[in-house]
């Protein structure tokens, strides 16, 4: 397969899709077109339905064009890059699927979702062609949202998990982890639902409990007192409520596994703590040290 | 009472004693002494019960004069901080009510304790004069430990509890509050109880959330794709397991109501997710990050 993208439609110009077209473009621009295997989008087409993001994501030259019509979006492009919070991701397959109903050539299909389980099924359900779609998830993010806030180096070194299955056209796997990797991130592959379970384990989880330690806060106070450690641990409970509520809620069978080891966790060092057996205490803190400094994570 | 220091003894000079005394010498040399009512201490005494921290907190300039004898350390001190792990505390309160036991003058004695009820009742138990014990927590850290790591600036911006009682002796409280004071520390008074019940909140149990959230993450898997959320919520576990254990053990009472609160809190939100119920799963973290966002705390 000629991994060349000739044109790449975004669907949703927020902070993921405008970063995605100033990184792409950039790679283009770098030569990224002449390495063999790897994607240049030469044209990329910003999709949304009103026309204000559109015409930020124009203005700092993230797409080349932008369209409130799904069709002008589709028409001669060979990726399409579902971009969109993910509780509207269940009704942009469905009008893609409406889309690309009878059309002649159909476009290989990625999206960006913070789950993956439910976009697998929208796109088994609505796509005419669901084994050209790979699921990615690039696990690229920011405190700030829209496309005013996109960068061009958001995804550098950052993983993104992919989550092909024994249906998924080879092809279609290849331009899919060809973009990921053009923009420099750390590829790993996973079933959706092994992505689902550790992204609520290592992601879905530190969010919740950082607004947990908020909670339990409020109960029992210590505002006047808390310092850089509570600060740090409690920083995700300022992200983005309604992307986590909707992350959640589509990963809450996942959750509800994690909240259980957490609490068979919190019962432990309960028992660990009443007991007053330091050195038992001492060794439990000392091995989680130990596993989180082994730990190859971001510095 | 003159609030001027002639003499301070620092009971050990690991990172917070001898980050003590580069800081009052510093104040002392930006002439905080002419500042009414502020600490400059003249002359800056190290004990330890090893020579090579005293060396080592010498050859900064930490303190003046180091000894491993304590009677040699209280002569002519006029205020006394023990700054020793919360797991020495009540040996050291030992030694020090027998070298003051008899004694023609009594210093002030602090401390720099993370918690407080457990230091109060060593400093009744053993002080022959337990009214000019003034309990602190300078609430300053780091990664890093020992004498080397010290700095003068280590206090300045952070918060600094003291636990006064209505025994506390007031020209005690005003010399230990100027100490504070002078080093640019932000003065929070709290009971004992208070502190032990807030510091459980906002420092001991985001730690062990930090350790919780490692061992469910090595029960579940995640690490090749946790990314800086996990960086930052899991910070705390990498943190001295050994003064961990102490301050967990030490404030054992306090930390069992903040798990009851953790785990409280836990079961409410597995709750809402398991009702599917986003409008109201929405409020919840809205709730969560107002009340974080209105904390006015280190940026």
């Amino acid at each position: 397969m000629n991994a060349d993208v000739k044109q790449m439609a975004i669907l949703g110009t927020g902070l993921l899709g405008a970063s995605l077209g100033l990184a792409t473009k950039a790679a283009a621009a770098a030569g990224a077109a002449r390495v063999a295997g790897h994607v240049a989008a030469g044209r990329v087409v910003g999709y949304a339905r009103r026309q204000e993001p559109l015409d930020e994501a124009l203005a700092t030259g993230a797409i080349d064009v932008g369209t409130t019509r799904l069709d002008d979006a589709l028409a001669g492009s060979d990726l399409v890059v579902a971009a969109v919070p993910l509780g509207q991701m269940e009704a942009v397959f469905h009008a893609l699927g409406q889309a690309l109903s009878g059309a002649a050539a159909h476009p290989v299909v990625t999206d960006v979702g913070s789950t993956k389980r439910s976009v697998l099924d929208a796109a088994r359900k609505h796509l005419p062609r669901p084994e050209l779609f790979v699921g990615s998830h690039p696990m690229a993010g920011s405190e700030q949202q829209g496309p005013v806030a996109a960068r061009a180096d958001l995804f550098t070194g950052k993983p993104c998990i992919l989550t092909p299955d024994r249906d998924t056209d080879a092809d279609a796997l290849e331009m899919v982890l060809n973009l990921w990797q053009t923009l420099g991130m750390r590829l790993v592959c996973l079933s959706p639902d092994e992505h689902d379970q550790q992204t609520a384990t290592i992601s879905h989880l530190p969010h919740a409990m950082a607004a947990m330690l908020v909670a339990v806060t409020e109960d029992r106070g210590g505002w006047a007192i808390a310092s850089t450690g509570f600060r740090d641990t409690t920083r995700l409970a300022s992200s983005n409520p309604p992307m986590r509520a909707d992350i959640l809620i589509a990963n809450r069978d996942a959750m509800r596994d994690a909240l259980a080891a957490m609490r068979g966790r919190l019962d432990e060092l309960d028992r660990l703590l009443q007991a007053g057996d330091r050195p038992t205490l001492l060794a439990w803190l000392e091995a989680r040290r130990a596993a989180r400094d082994a730990w190859d994570g971001p510095a």
